[in-house]
């Protein structure tokens, strides 16, 4: 299967004084530079746009190479170009850095231009509505009204599902993937775990690290913990099973022995050369406030007014998001009268299931998108 | 219910040169101290002993309190004394610190007689093996050559299967609790992340943090890690849900804030005031390292050579030594045709139902102990 080539990472410059953006902080912020990329070509009638939203640890870089020497693609190459399930030979397809990130779209590690510091924690407290009002604005700057569907897994699905409730008219299909309307205690309990672990750094020093190795020690435990929970225990089990690694040579008592403590390790460190630990808590914060029944008084309230005909698909063994929160949002769904299919895909591979199985996504949802 | 009133704690020491104990390692180690606690009077024919095997974070106080001031009681005060699961009246009980503990028994931050330091990372490598060698010491001791039971839970669990089979001919019966064979590839990721947080945290140093503060905050990262093992979702949600807490003062942007975090957080305090953090290191090590069907080529011709009578105990929600691991060793018991009763609890307290469970646990361990 053919893959998009070589593709180029742009950006623009909005809520700029005296528009400056909203927060739901109430706080006006501004300016924004969102990065993203675009596959696919722009029909006409501007009615096959796909706006991709990504997760926690995600870019917009989704697809494609940005020279012919990169060893790696995006991170949805699998899914994302010509034939495959977001098929760019006929979508328009759309990704964005989110705000908060740390990948060029405005972040707690942007430049502060009243400043010419880096925010750090000056950076204000965002929402998931407001990653989302962020790419309306990116749409509004592209000339586009309408979106065929918005996509995304996890926190991704979360920003897909804020998008059918913030901008009905503009969102006719919403596919949400191994996602929720809230997180769990659990879940919020291992995000206040991984932020712990940054806070814990010596080297965090109230967020202000940047020009400084940083908190590398607790990011990398932060991913570690995270880690575990995208997987499932079938899937490390089968993975790593108990393992003994490899050795050349002697063991230090507490080196990492078993295979799966090594892979942890791996995740964890190169998890630190690409991402900022504030971004981190930023991001993290963000999910775990998000809570769609408790702002609408409940999850039927919130999808009264939603346009969009939803695709939802939940992991038999994701225990991060686990089935039963999509269920919920399908009940609610339905509780509405509004159109939805919903699949609850057989696999063992846990949360990290949304990027692993491509094929079985690819076929649900591109028959998806035929239909909207 | 009375209580065990006021108890001691006692110790000796053995393993003094030239008789030090052979480790699994292949060292000879020693001297060792041993702290530990009897409940119950010993009955003339010494029949009555339960051995009483405590987890990670535990120690040799089960029951009773130190003074009438003292403002806790042991940790299983509620299971162990007169009448209770535990039933001081009919057993002498025994429960000991264990090798590699921090609580009285040799560890890692003992002052090596040699040096006069810590032993801090020249403390010897140990195994769960290692420990049960050293509770036989203990009872030999004391003049004890039958145990009635050896009763724990999770690594007091994996303690109990360990004397059946190194020392059959002395444990009559064993009750093994929430415990496990082998630890998941999951459960070893978890302990993993634990490790690496203290290793992490600079105040480790190496291990050699004894007279300073010590890495209080790695050694508080994995508690809370832990802790959420420990728990289940449903228990956590019920506990929690999305509760935010309280507050007097202007929140920090970070702080705790959901009651889940501030609960973590506080356990993650109160366990560094009273732990250490290389005994954590060594401890989780040998519970990872556990593995008794590779240690006797399969998990039935382990057992072969038990004579004691098992009581094995799961818990439905329990998703660290998930009720599947309990049922492996019932059936390798079964397959020696061994005298095995399991129950699988319906619980949702998750792991911690050990400790919480008491009534249920009471009433099939008293019904155990009367017929062995």
């Amino acid at each position: 299967m053919a893959d998009v080539g070589i593709v180029k990472s742009e950006s623009f410059v909005f809520a700029t004084k005296p528009d400056r953006l909203k927060l739901d902080s109430g706080q006006f912020f501004g300016p924004i530079t969102v990065a993203y990329e675009t596959y696919g070509r722009l029909s006409r009638a501007k009615d096959n746009v796909v706006l991709l939203l990504h997760a926690l640890s995600g870019d917009h870089h989704a697809a494609g190479r940005y020279t012919p020497a990169d060893r790696k693609p995006g991170w949805w190459d699998s899914f994302v170009g010509p034939g495959k399930g977001l098929d760019t030979d006929k979508y328009f397809v759309i990704c964005s850095n989110f705000l908060g990130g740390c990948m060029g779209t405005t972040g707690p590690s942007s430049i502060n231009p009243q400043t010419n510091q880096p925010y750090a924690l000056t950076f204000p407290s965002i929402t998931i509505s407001d990653m989302v009002r962020v790419q309306k604005a990116l749409i509004d700057h592209l000339g586009i009204s309408h979106l065929r569907a918005v996509i995304g897994g996890s926190l991704g699905g979360m920003q897909a599902l804020e998008w059918t409730l913030l901008y009905p008219e503009i969102a006719r299909s919403a596919i949400v993937i191994a996602s929720t309307s809230c997180l769990s205690a659990q879940a919020i309990a291992f995000d206040a775990v991984g932020r712990n672990a940054i806070m814990s750094d010596p080297a965090w020093n109230k967020g202000n690290y940047y020009g400084t190795k940083g908190p590398s020690r607790g990011l990398a435990i932060a991913r570690m913990v995270g880690h575990i929970t995208y997987l499932s225990s079938a899937s490390m089990r089968r993975k790593f099973g108990r393992a003994l690694r490899d050795r050349t040579d002697q063991a230090q008592i507490f080196d990492d022995e078993f295979e799966v403590e090594s892979y942890l390790s791996h995740q964890g460190q190169s998890f630190v050369e690409r991402f900022d630990a504030n971004s981190y808590l930023y991001i993290t914060k963000a999910a775990d406030y998000y809570n769609i029944s408790e702002r609408f008084g409940s999850l039927s309230n919130a999808f009264r007014k939603t346009l969009a005909k939803f695709l939802v698909l939940s992991f038999t063994s994701d225990w991060l998001f686990p089935p039963f929160q999509s269920q919920e949002i399908v009940k609610a769904l339905m509780s509405n009268d509004k159109q939805v299919t919903y699949c609850n895909i057989q696999t063992d591979y846990g949360h990290d299931a949304f990027l692993l199985e491509t094929e079985t996504l690819a076929r649900l949802v591109r028959g998806f998108l035929d239909h909207v």
